[in-house]
């Protein structure tokens, strides 16, 4: 077992005494490398190309070297998935003009982006993340999106909390159980709006969370991000926080659109999607490494990585070089940016030559750990599994 | 005087029977405006140019309207005071090779950024402010830039502490009093080194909260702002959080660069600089109103700010509107950051036609408030006086 270092003791430099062995045999576990594209599509072409897989257009993915230990993800390095293309520019030009309708309240009303600006601000840090995300680690081939890990990020929202409106709208139209947001996205002709729509709902309970944010990490919210105005909604996955959002709706039922009804439901593997199945909102307890991704010489190193609890606190993680054989404690980097955001982490080890398998496993505030490996499911979504993320790395 | 609206009680909108009145008099502050210049310098030609004020190709300042309510300053919005120009952009090519020499240690050695990032790692959100932040609001027209509020930014810095690297290397020399850090840029030739050389003194007991960063707000520091590796001294001002850093001393005596010894010293207005009078190093409590700037229509606003103390935790903010005849304490917005960064703040109000000046005070945990007007000193240094920054508005 190699050598934990604790970084509150004396820092052992070259010439350590350290007893590290060599790690043991471990089973190896997929280490998917996604193709990488040329060039980024133009309303993402400020972004930074080396920080980014292109699965598509569409879809875009953060390279797992690219996180670091940050506590906060750039938006240059930010994942996109769209579901479909992205309104025009024009609807950044004049951002305070931008309205939204909110209904099902006791007095609806449309209200614009400079009206939000006045009636209550709020920061919340919260991991944005693809309900897809992991989805290449699972065996039965789902298809879709590849995604390893990258499809997420740890963002700074600012906006106006939906409660406020809520509040000054007279409170929520009796009956309703979900919140119900409609994305502004064009939609092409000729084709039934309901599958393509952009609409989504998530419990009521939600609404305590929820935000209207035109601000991502200080900055007015880009295009690609939805800008400029967003529904976000912490802790939940992706698809659930409507970009460009231009109606709320406080609802009896889900919304009748295919994006809500058959798609990003949890069902066993071979069955179709639909209403039946658990609808993919709120994200679990996970954890990733971060670095070192690549082979390198003896000696000591620092195991990194972020770790989240989705909507309950992250409270610990552990650490394994031998691909879950021993595990170790490891500390929290940085700020604690709340419930809804990840925390970076870090081990110091000393590696002997050998080979190691570098995972990790978090645990939530209500003792939830990652399991080994995820449950399948038909279309690939939610895998929060330690082992398959494995990082093999040779050490000479 | 006009109504506050607590955003926790029930938020009045459009038909607000609220009993505002318009604001009395008040004596008008310095509103001044720097000059906007048209193009960025290459260095930096990846930064916002419409949140950017260029007073020079070494002095830009962030625009008092892209702060916002952001917990952190964007790289692509943060100010830029170089002393001296930037080392050539190989330096940031190979990042992990950049070599820092510690000495005045027990086991003086070389270090390379690749063995930093193996001896241990923090994240620190520390706000960065030049010394001359304010120095237009100075009466006495004190020679250098004219910053007025944007010659300052908080960022997130992650690196290695200094204390664990000095404990590495067996403890400091016996009798060192100072930390003295010397920049990586190329002097001209020709000319006395102490006279250009970047190289700053902060007495020993920084040591304990300075970093050796690699990272701002989650990605490599740029060239710009010091690339591949700075320095950063918590609480203490600009200057003192040295770029490019190569040689770290622990001395007996502060250094004898010119920097260190006649420029950045607080003396009175009409005596030269000289060792004799006080460095500039931790900040003082300041807070400013980012907004709103402009002249509106009647209805509810919110007013935000930004507060910090330097190295005391900021406690609380008072806003007035009326130039500082009556104050309403202020919520803060978003996550602390902890006790060397800004937070936002925010107070609702709803503003009857009228004129209003609207002004912020900080007061910090040890007890300390932000004076109505700050003593001039020769160089116009370290400004945290609240009337200057007074913004006027009309309402209509």
């Amino acid at each position: 077992m190699p050598e934990v270092i604790n970084l509150q003791r004396r820092y052992l430099l070259a010439g350590t005494a350290a007893t590290a062995v060599a790690a043991g045999t471990f089973v190896p576990g997929a280490n998917l490398r996604a193709s990488e594209g040329s060039d980024l599509p133009e309303y993402v072409n400020w972004k930074e190309p080396e920080t980014l897989i292109i699965h598509s257009d569409n879809t875009l993915e953060t390279k797992r070297s690219a996180f670091g230990t940050a506590s906060i993800t750039p938006e240059d390095r930010l994942y996109i998935r769209n579901n479909i293309s992205p309104p025009p520019s024009s609807i950044v030009e004049d951002r305070d003009s931008w309205e939204v309708s909110i209904e099902g309240v006791a007095e609806p009303r449309t209200l614009t982006l400079a009206e939000l600006k006045t009636m209550g601000i709020e920061t919340v840090t919260m991991v944005l993340q693809c309900s897809g995300n992991g989805r290449a680690y699972f065996d039965h081939d789902p298809s879709g999106t590849q995604w390893q890990l990258g499809a997420a990020g740890n963002v700074m929202w600012t906006g106006v909390p939906l409660r406020s409106i809520v509040e000054a709208l007279g409170g929520v139209a009796e009956g309703a159980e979900y919140v119900t947001g409609t994305g502004g996205e064009e939609l092409p002709e000729g084709i039934d709006p309901l599958s393509i729509l952009v609409e989504r709902s998530v419990p009521l309970e939600a609404m305590e969370d929820i935000l209207l944010a035109w601000d991502i990490n200080g900055e007015p919210i880009s295009l690609a991000h939805g800008g400029p105005l967003r529904m976000v909604v912490p802790g939940y996955t992706g698809v659930n926080n409507v970009k460009y959002i231009k109606k709320i709706a406080f609802t009896e039922e889900e919304s009748p659109a295919r994006i809500q009804q058959t798609r990003y439901r949890l069902m066993p593997v071979g069955e179709e999607g639909g209403p039946q199945w658990p609808s993919v909102w709120k994200m679990d307890v996970k954890s990733w490494i971060t670095g070192p991704l690549d082979n390198r010489g003896a000696g000591p190193v620092l195991v990194t990585g972020v770790a989240f609890g989705g909507t309950t606190p992250v409270d610990s993680v552990e650490v394994s070089v031998d691909g879950g054989e021993t595990w170790h404690q490891a500390d929290f980097v940085g700020p604690d940016l709340g419930r809804f955001a990840w925390r970076p982490f870090v081990l110091a080890v000393d590696l002997e030559p050998g080979n190691y398998m570098l995972v990790s496993r978090a645990t939530d505030s209500e003792g939830n750990s990652q399991p080994e490996n995820f449950e399948p499911n038909q279309s690939g979504y939610s895998h929060n599994g330690w082992r398959a993320p494995g990082v093999e790395i040779a050490v000479s």
